[in-house]
């Protein structure tokens, strides 16, 4: 923050993202993101290194398979290297660094910087800067990953093809520079990757069984394209597929589908709203492998200060939207002309239209024309005929038959008129019947 | 109506009930229940011609089923039998002649009333007029199976038990009156109960594979048997087990097991508020037998007229179910101190107390202590720590970040007082760094 920046338009905590190992983008030259894609210049706007790791080293691997046998001991390593590689960017990356919703002890980040190294999904440095520019600034253009923009981008278009630089949301990322291993790991990055990715597991299976050529191909290449298309369902799916329990301003959502995908973090509506939640799941029955991970880190002494929101909190985010979800649904129903939108009829009038054979009915100041429901009322027909011309409040509110709830919404639905002088119509019609003089204000 | 009655207290179109076959009862002579019930004289409660038919004759059918060999075709014939004894039930005595919810031409009814009386449960006329009155007075005193009587007297105690004739509530059968059929069955119900009961299962078992033996234990006595303990299961079970979508003031529950042991009488919450429409089930996918046999009577013009409630009716009531829930919960969480309840808190005593160390921060005219919070904050210390002492209103709502609805909620926790002059504070202050003159208002 104490840094000026020129391009700064707030002093709002960000900086520029300085890349620690390339040479800085040049700001100032126009960025291919810039032209339009044609079928001239398709090739420059693709991002070929990317590309090549992310869909023709997986291609290549599955080529190898065909002449490659399966060990089963290499088949069961390379499932739990999976899974800890996968830890590694779910509990490592994403909500250890990028959210800070635990602390952890060196040994503890140390492994969880190698196994998220193996993982091969960039370093903790660049990762956890995209996804904090993805929750401050989720779903516009700032947005690293856009869901907006497509699903299948929001997967993997956004590594595919060439990003602008320029575009992606600042974020503040000096707690990160601040940690020795955040550092470390992006100093090394290839090195990691090519290690942890590829020669750990050949070595681990070679070593271990014989099986070289298996650690290489499955627990090296097939298991990283696996833990990476696994995780990029976060971006991907978790915006995607499911509800949205507690706000659906934004495209998260909750489902768990993805949550079997990812090792837990399918429970993303709740996770953009409570992103610094060391838990995605917070129901003891749904799927979050990872945060029964931190959970056991902790007994062991290895993670602390678990970030939780309080119960109330999220408690009042469901509630809220549940009430949106009603209100919506209210809107679509029909509950009876308002009151205001009703003609004024005078009680004379009413019962005279209810002598020539209309159905009508006053009930707590209001008309009702229930001609064409004598014929179905549950109650039968001479129950409701006995109150045509009548004021019926008291026979219909309990007087005969204390009306249920369903009752009372359909008799609004029937409402035709207003009685002059409103609830106070018996009062008034017994001064009327009794001949003294009816007090009516014209308004 | 027209008939007058000494002891109808409000022209209501019912009168006390008549029965066609006994003698009247004394309404003077003081009633059994008016008595407590003793050591001395409780056999004097039990109306022992019911328990001998309720629990009596099933005993000693399951003791002579010992003896019995069950046919297979018996079998069979005794499901099937058990399936249309429980239409006559459910689909004539209940949605027929008590809900009147259908119409069905005479063969129809003809069959309903002998299957009907096939599941020894009293006449037409007997059962529909308390059932009329189970629905009129629901949970009172007057409701012939309350449920707030006991699941078990709601079951079968009410039967079991003598009951005041003067207690049950008073109902209009008029037009069951008019029914020949009805008066006929009520007229004739020994006969008809001994013949659909026990005589026609065993004369079709007997001359169909010569069971008769079985044709009198299984399709009579013990099928007889399930098929009253099954349709109890709706004066009982279906206001005791289940959700209450429709509305919860009174005891009706909708169930899927009360459904499956009612040939779809389970959706009882729904049928109390909708009690005229044909159906108790109105999604497709639940078990509502009843139902789809009437749509099928209706296919073969055996019943028209079948009445459903309008959709826009049914999810109003849902909506203000889910309404009255959410309130519910609502009341139940913390949303902060109401603002009327702080302390109103003058600009400079706000940017002191800031200055000697408390977290505070104003946003929207309301100065929040975030003091405990900063440690938390999800998008770091630096950032909540910058608007200490400052009026963060724009910083908050999208300035810096455009906090989500949960930290909207999250805010409110931490109210500690309203700024003097509210929302104008801004105005305020810039005329005060200006030196020039601050208008404040005391009130
Ligand atoms: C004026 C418009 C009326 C409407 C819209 C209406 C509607 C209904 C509805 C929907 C029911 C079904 C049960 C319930 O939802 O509580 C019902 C039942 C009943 N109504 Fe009405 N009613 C009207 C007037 C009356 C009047 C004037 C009387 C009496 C004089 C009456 C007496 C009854 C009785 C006794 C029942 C109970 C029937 C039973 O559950 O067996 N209703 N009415
Ligand atoms: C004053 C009380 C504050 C509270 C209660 C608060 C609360 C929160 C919460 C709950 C989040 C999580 C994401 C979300 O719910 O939207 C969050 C994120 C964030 N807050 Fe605050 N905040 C406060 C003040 C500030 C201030 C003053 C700033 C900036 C100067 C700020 C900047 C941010 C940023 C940039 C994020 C995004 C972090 C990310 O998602 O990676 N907050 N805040
Ligand atoms: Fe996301
Ligand atoms: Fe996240
Ligand atoms: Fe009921
Ligand atoms: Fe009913």
């Amino acid at each position: 923050m104490a840094e000026a920046n020129g391009a700064a338009p707030l002093l709002d905590g960000t900086k520029d993202y300085q890349p620690l190992r390339k040479k800085m983008y040049d700001l100032k030259k126009p960025h291919i993101t810039e032209f339009p894609i044609t079928w001239g210049n398709w090739y420059k706007h693709v991002d070929w290194l990317n590309t090549y790791f992310i869909i023709g080293v997986p291609l290549m691997g599955f080529i190898a398979a065909y002449w490659t046998p399966l060990h089963a001991y290499t088949a069961i390593f390379a499932f739990l290297y999976y899974f800890q590689t996968g830890l590694g960017i779910t509990a490592g990356y994403h909500r250890l660094w990028s959210h800070t919703s635990y602390k952890a002890t060196a040994p503890l980040r140390i492994y969880l910087a190698a196994v998220g190294a193996g993982a091969v999904e960039g370093s903790i440095r660049w990762w956890s800067r995209g996804h904090r520019a993805h929750h401050r600034y989720t779903d516009t253009e700032k947005d690293p990953y856009s869901v907006r923009k497509g699903l299948l981008y929001s997967h993997i278009g956004w590594m595919v093809m060439k990003q602008n630089p320029k575009r992606i949301g600042r974020t503040d990322i000096s707690d990160l520079n601040e940690d020795p291993i955040v550092v470390w790991q992006h100093k090394h990055y290839i090195k990691s990757v090519l290690f942890m990715g590829v020669i750990f597991p050949m070595l681990f299976c070679g070593l271990g069984w014989g099986d070289w050529q298996g650690g290489f191909i499955y627990g090296g290449i097939i298991r990283i394209f696996v833990v990476q298309q696994a995780t990029f369902c976060v971006n991907s799916l978790a915006h995607w597929l499911g509800d949205q329990p507690f706000d659906d301003r934004n495209s998260p959502r909750d489902h768990v589908i993805t949550a079997l995908v990812t090792l837990g973090e399918g429970y993303h509506n709740f996770h953009h709203e409570f992103p610094s939640d060391y838990r995605n799941a917070i129901q003891w029955w749904q799927y979050d492998p990872t945060k029964w991970s931190i959970w056991l880190w902790k007994q062991l002494g290895l993670a602390y200060d678990l970030k939780e929101f309080r119960q109330n909190e999220i408690e009042k985010g469901r509630v809220q939207q549940l009430q949106k979800k009603l209100d919506q649904k209210r809107a679509t129903l029909d509950w009876g002309t308002p009151l205001e939108q009703l003609p004024v009829i005078h009680w004379d009038d009413f019962v005279a239209e209810a002598k020539n054979g209309k159905g009508l009915v006053a009930i707590a100041g209001v008309i009702h024309d229930v001609t064409d429901f004598i014929k179905d009322h549950p109650g039968g027909k001479a129950l409701i005929g006995s109150a045509i011309g009548k004021d019926a409040t008291a026979i219909f509110n309990g007087g005969v038959y204390l009306h249920s709830n369903a009752a009372h919404n359909l008799l609004s639905t029937m409402r035709v008129g207003v009685l002059r002088g409103g609830c106070e119509v018996e009062v008034w019609k017994r001064a009327q019947s009794e001949n003294k003089d009816a007090i009516v204000v014209n308004d």
